[in-house]
């Protein structure tokens, strides 16, 4: 099926395919009313998106417990083709999370400040491929 | 400078510069009070960031008058270095565009619909680079 752009919709199946390909995704949330968005390397299992996140900064604040959009994608620029995942969930701080022996994988810079584990249950999920 | 994760803070002139880099970003926004994000192809020139937006889709509807974040990246998985630039601004639906002659490169997609320019002036901008 075609959006209105001509572009394929992807369901849900196949977005939690290419979701467990990816590495890096972006987490899309609001700080003082305003719209912020950061990288995050992740992990996709148990129906949920799962990242390690620094307490004290305005990512974990928001993704504490809010609603979170989150974004992954892979394009090739010279063959014009790719695809994007997008999710919508409320956001918690996991505490029953296996990130921990995770963290050195998923982190990037300092493992020695105080890094929580952040859980997205992916309920609304949404993507599309792009192709020639 | 490091930020409190040891990342490397890029100076502004640094963020321009990856931007200038980037073929594919991505437009945070909100959308009937959630979060969304959608990638777009842009342009980064006089100091705006500059894409297409079909009218009639929430992004259009989002970005012709409002505070939108942008999100441009490019990470190695396997050297594990990277960089990403964040950029807040109220976008406007721009008229003096000279985005039409360039609509065949920066269109995914269907090019016979309604399509608009948008532009968000680059005000508020950040960035990391990621090393090992």
């Amino acid at each position: 099926m075609l959006d209105q752009s001509g572009l394929e919709i992807l369901d849900r199946d196949e977005c939690l395919a290419l979701l467990a390909t990816a590495a890096v995704g972006r987490i899309v949330f609001t700080t003082r009313g305003l719209p912020a968005v950061e990288p995050v390397k992740f992990l996709c299992r148990r129906g949920a998106l799962w990242f390690p996140a620094r307490a004290q900064t305005d990512l974990f604040g928001a993704a504490r417990d809010g609603v979170v959009a989150f974004e992954a994608d892979e394009f090739d620029a010279v063959l014009e083709t790719g695809w994007w995942v997008s999710v919508l969930g409320r956001a918690d701080a996991a505490t029953d999370c296996d990130l921990p022996s995770r963290l050195p994988d998923l982190s990037w810079g300092d493992l020695h400040g105080d890094l929580r584990c952040v859980r997205i249950p992916i309920e609304v999920v949404s993507g599309r491929r792009v192709t020639r």
